[in-house]
Order: structure tokens, then C-alpha cells, then sequence
């Protein structure tokens, strides 16, 4: 058979199946092709709406033994290419699975399918006072199924934790079609190997997740935000660590340079902050809690930290709609960004005592390849997003340039005990950059481990590494 | 070659690598053969006390070339079996890697060898203001590595979290003598599988760990505790879930049958806790934090909890002294129950708000097989774990019967939610269970890992899986 025969043959399959929620219109290509990773654009031959597991099975027994590229995707909200169907192929979409299953509050914990928003889930089980801390900035419109398969953070990781540490038990559907879940509804466990742990941040990688098990706890009833403008970008950083060596742990610490909130300020027409010629970086502080307080004696402690550093007049949010504006210019920042120039995210995370240090080199490195950088990020968690921007460079320096400085900041940011992604997952875009991070030997235990799970390769080939 | 002279040129090889720290005279031998679990005693070959990395490289890559087996062992404190060298083969005693090897406070890290005792760590980050909380009840005498095998929990955990919470990066041997770093020293990680994750709990099996890099928080100022004695054992587990429900978070929430409790007085000579006749059952309950008044608010809601459940008066510690009394008690329960009987320990875990249900089904078991069981453990997290006493039953009901009511108990478990192990892990004597809580399909993942990590299966044979 030649490809057309089998691509025919193969559509025959998925439409008898699914009948319309199999589609190969050029404008639905087009339309899940790329997720929010700068430019890229890759049509699956199939795109597939599954909605209920056992045809996930089907998809899958098929496609593994056809030798089909099988690329799961959610929201297409993700940042370093995970949803790109490489290989062509079948794309899943997951949109079906957006059921919250169900909300135990005995046991505070909730089950959910993967195709749930975000924010919609927060909301779900805030409604009976619990709490589901991780918040990527694309929380109202990204999948919790994505979060799982990046494993996403937001600004209330440096509190709470990323997503790995919410999800007790995943229900997966292997490439072989087999459905196994991954561990139990347990907060604790130790028995045999942490599949669960293993399959949260491998990008869709090892199966497709069908069902997701996550913890919640008691929702915080105050909290309080604060924006301090710093006259000196390094000074910001380093007072971050200083907050928390105070023994203060805030449940937001976001770290904006002066074009990141000045770009955002502009791209959302947004008045309210003002970014005077002296402000080199700010920090956002939010603590939360359940007694004001408590919150008011912790924003005092912070207040005598930032004593001794230099800076401008902290604002203090005096309503929840100046919180919310404060919150949503620091998660338009990529947006914004996006919007102003071709630009490069890479995703840098460092032990916190090290941002001055790593802001200090990305600048070093752009001033020597001509690059400007805007920086942003959880720098609580020494979580530092370095937009690399494009402006005036030109496509050589871009294409050919570039690669070998953004290696020089890895390797620095590994020297420091960091690594190269924090939350955005390694997916398509960082893959060549695996190497910094990681020895051959550590990732042919990666390979190995994804031949266990995959000995043909169908699934979501080309992501994390060849 | 017969197996005489393969021993003796073993011996030749390792004598000459490690002096006198390659030992077989038979009291070694002996003292080394077994854990805490149960009775069980096998002796190794050899046992080795490499004090470097390079040693356990050598060790492994002869071991590997000549198929022995390398069984790893720290404290010998565990209770599933997981150090004993079922295989023979060499033991090899972590013993020599007892130092701390940073207290990172601007980043609040710790790097350690794994054969720190734990205590003796959190000890040491305590003078810092640090908190490492995993704190198994062995936590004078277990090592960090030993923890790390097992993801060890102990009665912090229901509110900070087991072992794998606070790994952030391991070194260790593989197999084969290659020395990696399995992550990154960074609180949020989203680059490649998390081997990190996958090591912790693997029971030594996958290699040797040989450096740790633990996440430590701020050490809380106060705590309040209080043991509240319920009139029926299924009231108090009822009592656990209602307490969180009610938005509170323990850092201990530990429950004791009556007989837990009064053999560990007995076995202490302990008069300083009275429990009468119409006690059933106590809860310890801890709170902690950094304000007294707060403890104070939130040991008034837990009473108000109480209030709907039978309970006699409750005892609010009064000073350090009797705090560390109170945890003594709790502490040495196990021992008490090990030296007052034959018996097996299981270690269930179940969703917390089933913890009546649990306890109720391992009594109608109990009466069904006529055995009487002694149950304690960190009923916050809703594991219980379940002494089986022996006692006046035969041994052919403990050896033939018995099984199968454990595993009626386990099936109850995995039924609600639960696991087989909680903390303790599997090792040696849950191995036989492990398909009760995991298909035979999942089961092929986690040996298919192990031949990624452990392609001859040298590691720690006899583990986990057959």
C-alpha cells in the first residue's frame, strides 16, 4: 500500500468510529496544528475527538499497530511545542473529557477528566471551600490534563507546589490500548514504583491520561498582595531570597522587569500602575491565610526585610479589584510580550539564591550577542522566564546566533544547580538543550523508560528527546 | 569455576578494594542478615562498607560483570524486609556515608549522604531554623537514605508531606557503575521524567543512592497537643476526617486502640497516661505553627468538632516534658507490640473519611479467622497500620490461614481507594500482595523499569517483584 492507500484506510477506521469527530478539513488541521509556541505550525493527518476511554483504546491499539503517530493534546495553551503533532499523524484532542467527576470533600480530593479547565476545577472546588493551588498564567483557558502532562506551576507554586504534588492516581491509556491506573487515592504511599510521579511531566509521552485523582485543601480566606518597584533589577532578585531567609513563606513572589510591566501596561491599557523612569524591576508579593492578622504582621516582616534594599513607594492592593488588576498584569506578561515582537521564552529555574546571578548572566550573554532580553517569572521558586527578543536582529543572528547563546545561559543555569525547564515542559523547542541538563547515560534511562511504556514509538514522537 | 572458588576470588577481589571493610566472619554476618521486619534472618556472602562513590562504582560494576547480588542496606530498620539479602550475594552497608554535607540556608536545601540519621538531620537544620519533617517513628535510629528507599512518612506527614515531597535530587550508582544525578536542586521541574521521583520508594532496587538534596522550610515556633480518648474505636477514626473537614490541618493526627496504648505502657512502665476501662481507642493531636494564639483558635475548633463524638476528658500537654511523653507513648507502639507477641504488621492506607470502614473490616476479618489485631498509626493520612497478633493461634492457622485473611483485608482496602502500603513498603513480605493492588499489566511497567535501570537484576533481587 502506498501512503495514500494507508492514510484512506486509516481514515475509514477513525470515521467509522467516530464518525464527524474525525476530521481532516485543512481549516481544523490548521486550527490544532500549533499551541501558544512562538510560531510553529504542524498538521496531523487525522484530527480525533475521542469521548469516552474505551475509544481512546481503540485509537490507540490501531494507530501502535499501524505504526500511526499518536500526539494527545488538550488546550493548546502550552509553551514549548508538547501538542505539536512532529510526526503527523493522529492528533487527540481531549476536549470531550471535560467532566469534574467528582468533588469528595470527605476526603478532599477531587476526580476530574483531563479536558477540564483549569480554573473551571478551582472554581468547582472552591465552591466547598477547598483549594487546588496550581495556576499556570493560561489558567482560564488551559486543560488540567496539560498541566499534568507539563507539570505546570504559577505564582502560587512557591507556596503550594507545582502540580506533581496534587496528583495522588492517574487513570492511562497505554499505547498498547491497555487502561492501567497509576497508583491509589492515597496521600501517602509506598508500594512499588511511583508510575503516578513518572507519567505527571511526561508530556503525553507515555500514554494519554484518561482520569485524574488530585488532592485539595482547606481554601485560604485572606490573603494580601503588595507591588514593590526596585530602582535596581539585581537588588529585586536578591531581595527574594532575603524575604524568605526571614522565615516568611509568601504565596505569591512574581519578579517583573521594567519593560515586562511597561509592555503589559501598554498591551492591556492599564493605567493604574505607574512605572516611573527610575524603576528597574518590581516584585509582586501576595500572603494568604486564614487569619488578616497574621497576613498583616508577615507583609510587616517583609516591609523590614525590603528596609534594607532601595526601594520606590510599595503599593498596597486596597480592594480585591485592585488585586485582581495588579494579578492580571503580571499574567499578561507573555502575552504582551508575544504581541510586541518575535521572541524566544526559555524557561529557567535556579535555587533562589542564585536569580542575581542568572539575571545578571542572561543580560551579560545578551549584551554579547546583541540580544535584548525581557525577564519575568515565579522568582520565588528561582522560576526566571528570559524572553529573548527578536526587534531588530536579523534572521541569521536569530537562526544561527542564538541557539549557541541560549546554550551559554543553560549552561550556567545548570552550573547553579537549575535546570532548564521549570513549568513549560522541554516538548519540541528545548529538546537539543537536553544534553546541558541532563547526562547520555541519565537520558538512556529516559529512552529506556519510554520503550517500556511505548516499544514502538507511536506515542507523541519527537518531544523531550530522539 | 564451582561456587567455593567464584566466593573465593570475590572475596580476593573485594578484600583487596576495601581492606577490612570487607567482612564475612558469621557475627557480622548475623548482625547484618536482618531488619526490624518480623523474624526474618539471611545472611549475605559478603559484607561491604564502601566509603565513597568510587568504592560502590567498583563494587557495582564487578557485581554486574559477575551477576551478584548487591543488596544495600543502611540502619536495618525497615519492616517490609526491603534490606535483607534474600539472594545472598554482598550487603552493602551505607554506614561510612554518614555526613552532612551542606545546610544551604540561602536556599533552604540540605545535601546529605544517606547515612545520616534522620534525627540527627533535622537536628541540624533545626539550629538553622530549618524543618525537615519526615520523621518515621525509628527517626533516632534510621538513616535519610534508608527514608528515601522506603519514602518513609511518620505522624508530620498529614500535614508537610512523606520523604518524596523533599527530594529535590538524588546521586547514585547505577547498576552497571555509572555515577548520575537523577534531577536538578530547583523546587519546580519540568525537564525529562521524573527519575527523581521514580527512586524514591524504589526500595534500592534501581541502584544506590549515594548524595540527597532535601528541600527544607522554615521550623514552626509552637505547637500544641492534646490526646483525646474516644469510648469506641470507630468514633475516633470517624472524629479524624470530621476534624479536616472542618478546615483544620493537624500536624499530627495519630489514633491508638486501647491495647496499643496499654501495652506501650506496660512496655515503658508509663503511668502518666490512664486509660480506663471504657476507653476504646485515643487520638494525639498535634498543631503547630508560629503564633500561639492561633494554636490556641485551632485547638478550640477541633474541640468543637469533638463535641459530636463520645469522647472523656482530654488531655492538653503542659509542658515540653510531657509533650515528648505523649510522643514516646506513640512512638514506641510498635516495639511494644513486637515485644509482646508474635506478629505481622500491615501497613494500610486508605482515603481517610473510610478509616471507620477499614478498621471495622480488619476486625470482622479478625473474628472470621479468629485472630486478635492491635491497630494504630497516622490516621490523618488514613494509614492504619494493623498488627496481627499471634498469640495463642496455631501455626498452621498463622502460617496457612492467615495469608488469606490479609489478603481479604488488602482487598478491602484496594476497594476503597487504598493501597498495601503506605510507608513501610513492600520489600520481602508484601511482595505477595502486590497484585492485589496493581494489575499484572501495571506490574510489566515496573519491571520493565527495572530492567532499564538493572538489566542483569543485581539490584536488590527479590524486591518488590519476582
Amino acid at each position: 500500500m502506498n501512503r495514500h492507500e494507508i492514510f484512506n484506510q486509516t481514515h475509514a477506521f477513525f470515521a467509522d468510529l467516530l464518525g464527524d469527530r474525525c476530521r481532516f478539513d485543512t481549516a481544523t488541521l490548521e486550527e490544532y496544528g500549533h499551541d501558544e509556541t512562538e510560531d510553529i505550525l504542524v498538521l496531523p493527518q487525522l484530527l480525533l475527538v475521542p469521548k469516552n476511554v474505551d475509544e481512546i483504546s481503540l485509537i490507540m491499539r490501531y494507530c501502535n499497530e499501524k505504526r500511526i503517530p499518536v500526539t494527545p493534546c488538550g488546550a493548546r495553551t502550552g509553551l514549548s511545542g508538547g501538542a505539536i503533532p512532529v510526526e503527523n499523524g493522529v492528533l487527540v484532542s481531549m476536549e470531550k473529557f471535560n467532566k469534574i467527576l467528582e468533588i469528595d470533600e470527605n476526603n478532599s480530593q477531587v476526580t476530574t477528566e483531563p479536558g477540564v479547565i483549569t480554573q473551571v476545577l478551582q472554581n468547582a472546588v472552591k465552591e466547598k471551600g477547598l483549594f487546588y493551588p496550581p495556576d499556570p498564567a493560561s489558567k482560564g483557558s488551559c486543560f488540567i490534563g496539560g498541566n499534568v502532562s507539563e507539570n505546570s506551576g504559577g505564582p502560587k507554586a512557591v507556596k503550594y507546589g507545582v502540580t506533581n504534588e496534587y496528583v495522588l492516581n492517574l487513570e492511562m491509556v497505554l499505547p498498547n490500548g491497555e487502561v492501567i491506573w497509576t497508583g491509589a487515592n492515597v496521600l501517602k504511599n509506598a508500594t512499588g514504583y511511583n508510575l503516578t510521579q513518572l507519567v505527571v511531566g511526561s508530556e503525553g509521552t507515555l500514554g494519554i491520561v484518561t482520569k485524574i485523582v488530585l488532592k485539595l485543601i482547606p481554601h485560604p480566606t485572606h490573603n494580601l498582595l503588595m507591588l514593590v518597584p526596585f530602582f535596581d533589577a539585581t537588588e529585586a532578585c536578591r531581595a527574594v531570597a532575603a524575604i524568605f531567609n526571614a522565615g516568611i513563606t509568601p504565596s505569591g513572589m512574581e519578579f517583573m522587569e521594567r519593560d515586562a510591566l511597561i509592555w503589559t501596561k501598554n498591551f492591556m491599557q492599564d493605567e493604574s500602575v505607574i512605572v516611573n523612569e527610575r524603576h528597574a524591576a518590581h516584585l509582586l508579593i501576595e500572603v494568604d491565610g486564614f487569619n488578616q492578622d497574621i497576613l498583616m504582621e508577615d507583609c510587616e516582616k517583609i516591609m523590614n526585610v525590603l528596609e534594607a534594599f532601595e526601594t520606590d513607594e510599595i503599593l498596597f492592593a486596597e480592594s480585591e479589584a485592585q488585586k485582581d488588576k495588579l494579578w492580571q498584569l503580571r499574567r499578561k506578561v507573555g502575552e504582551a510580550v508575544k504581541s510586541n515582537s518575535v521572541y524566544k521564552e526559555e524557561d529557567t529555574v535556579v535555587p533562589r539564591y542564585y536569580l542575581p546571578e542568572l539575571l545578571n548572566h542572561v543580560k551579560a550573554v545578551g549584551n554579547k550577542y546583541g540580544f535584548k532580553s525581557v525577564c519575568y517569572g515565579h522568582a520565588g521558586d528561582g522560576n526566571l522566564h528570559v524572553n529573548i527578543i527578536k526587534g531588530e536582529l536579523s534572521d541569521d543572528v536569530w537562526h544561527n546566533q542564538l541557539p549557541i547563546a541560549i546554550r551559554e545561559i543553560f549552561e550556567r543555569v545548570v552550573e547553579l544547580g537549575g535546570t532548564i525547564s521549570g513549568e513549560h515542559g522541554i516538548g519540541l523547542v528545548q529538546k537539543p538543550y537536553m544534553e546541558i541538563a541532563f547526562s547520555e547515560v541519565t537520558m538512556n534511562l529516559m529512552r529506556g523508560i519510554k520503550k517500556v511504556f511505548d516499544p514502538n514509538g507511536i506515542m507523541n514522537p519527537g518531544k523531550i528527546f530522539d
